[in-house]
């Protein structure tokens, strides 16, 4: 099952590229094993052309690296601490993706201002609040996930599964690696399409809520109907 | 022959991912067999990687499934009340694609500002109006075929053969799914143009009737001298 | 030697959708062997992945075709004209790309706002004033060349190589057909680069002559030191 | 090891167009061995496709030729004077990349604005004032590497690895060639970044100077902890 995990986490990983996600190694999935408590995730600073099952490595969720030779993402305690909160979620992605990030470094959440946000996320995309000084300077990456937490405290993050870091980046999220990935490409296209509404009429209106139901509705919970 | 509108309607499936007017299975395209009543539209959430001429699935004007395993695209309702409304028809596609959709953000039809567009759509590409709480909540993929109608009730979808559904995204049609495909692929092209030359000048004149006529009869109508 | 041109000729058509300066079948290129006063173009609406040498055809100045079976491209006689009145060029392309229609769109010329430009365009890139009524009725093609003819009435062609047809999109041209393709490319990219720098700040700055003719002698002319 | 830096330089000059910081020759890398003094460049005006380790040309600092057939890059007195002032570089490169060269043509520096920026710059990536008449004239590489010196009076060139020259286009640089290019990628991303995230507010505040050194500090000195 570990060798599954892993396996889906790197691909996840590789989709990164592909999907042109990221430049060089600006990006990390992980993957959770919730029985065992153990967390799959790409190495640091490693090129994907180069990453191989072998150099994921394996941590528990305090951090102890279970498995692998190389140092595990510098994100690591970020992703730890968003699974110990958020316990519907399996997989974790973190890009620099380029129209996620321009609304990051605008510091405003993305309004829903049509259906193919409605199809994913269930309301805004929200933007964090900027991090303070003592919270950069103590445990930074852990002060990130709490950042998250805290915007999260009154949204349910399997129907919003993704955020901005403000002045930062997208974390997206999903029952696993794979999905994570998928909810971050369409973050990253949903942000885009924002962008250009936003910039051409800045008084666009955002959708009614029932078109925002019909569409989530349509796609998840026990009456949709979209797929097979 | 329904074999080989089952090939057409692939490979115009195939097509939305090369010509980037898709993100995942965002898109689906159809096409009808006007002497049997027969439709042939893409299965619903089947990756396009994946999809082989016996996934597609075989429907009448009715609805009602008769061939194919796969449940049919969510939308598939929408495009039947299509094809029974506009006769001229034979092929339907809808995107999410990026421009496009921004234009139905906006909630905005595009306007006739060069010969591109003059040389596919004979006037505006209409944006619908916004759809009502009660036709979102009832029948909502019919009530979105029922809102394109209304918006050409005065305009030939010959003339004019996509149209913006507003908060949405663009739907477009041609004599076959091939055309409808190729239309679609124009549209994207048409709203990008369109989207930064009013972004710049939201003053910018349309273009005159004439060079209108010029450009539309120019490839279509008897007195087209375009192609071979 | 018609092979040879033939051969260029049909390079030069094929970089255009590699390039990606053509949707379809949205451009075409020609080129001209001045002694026998002979032209080979692109026949009309034939797609560029199926296109061979024998595909191209060839007319003499005043139109007759004199070799090839297909129809040429519907923009011929522009190209004539132009070979015509412009005696230094040898090769011509029209495209409808993206960001050089998006100015002729707005109707407006190119200033001259960095080096890029300066490399290759020795002024302004114009835009044509608008085609009138009675132009666009009688002969399209070729008052679309008379156009450009009185756009560069005081321009020399081999110092600006391009244009901007007003509503329309953009023709560029070289000593053969294969520069022509190369700086209708190289007119996009400074289309591209000028439309963002505007669009942040319509007040920015032309760059001083003295820049221009450096870059621009830098690479042209009996004092050019640039290349092999 | 003249044979390595010489591979080195041709794979980061290859670069530039797979990263699609170029097109055609408008670009060129350069690699300092700073024992023997000698600097190896791309030749001028020769396409990527062809170029071979054989193409390189080896100067000596004072722009004399050693090695290599082909004329050396027409910016070459730019890259030897950079050399000289900025002992703790070893590779430089100039390309026209389209975001960056937007930014260079509005003549103004590109504020940190995210923790990508921070990532690699840390502070502004500075645009030069614009030339003067005179400094043209004379010895315009030579002058314009001046001009950056100028610029970086106060500024250690390894906390900027990269600058705009105003008008002009990016230089980046780093401790080798391939580092070089690695920089002007990550400057082509910020600056379009960044450029999107002013245009849509032209009053985002800068990044606070706690983040920056956070991010910076990270990834560089000794106390970094990103990588392997």
């Amino acid at each position: 099952m570990q060798r599954d995990l892993k396996k889906m986490v790197l691909e996840a990983n590789l989709e990164l590229p592909q999907r042109e996600l990221v430049t060089y190694t600006w990006g990390n999935v992980s993957g959770i094993d919730r029985e065992r408590g153990l967390v799959v995730i790409k190495p640091s600073g490693v090129s994907y052309e180069a990453m191989k099952v072998e150099d994921l490595v394996v941590v528990d969720l305090e951090g102890n690296q279970i498995e692998g030779e190389l140092k595990p993402s510098s994100d690591t305690s970020t992703h730890l601490m968003l699974y110990k909160a958020f316990s519907s979620i399996g997989g974790i992605v973190h890009t620099h993706s380029t129209w996620a990030t321009i609304w990051a470094q605008m510091g405003k959440s993305i309004p829903p201002l049509g259906t193919t946000h409605a199809d994913y996320f269930y309301g805004d995309i929200p933007c964090t609040r900027k991090m303070k000084k003592e919270e950069i300077e103590a445990h930074y990456e852990k002060e990130t996930a709490a950042l998250i937490i805290e915007t999260f405290r009154e949204i349910d993050p399997s129907y919003i599964p993704g955020v901005l870091v403000c002045n930062h980046g997208p974390f997206a999220w999903g029952k696993d690696a794979k999905e994570a990935v998928h909810n971050a490409v369409v973050l990253e296209k949903i942000a885009e399409m924002a962008y250009h509404t936003v910039s051409l009429n800045d008084k666009t209106p955002i959708i009614d809520d029932v078109l925002l139901d019909k569409h989530f509705l349509r796609k998840h919970g026990i009456n949709a109907y979209y797929g097979q």
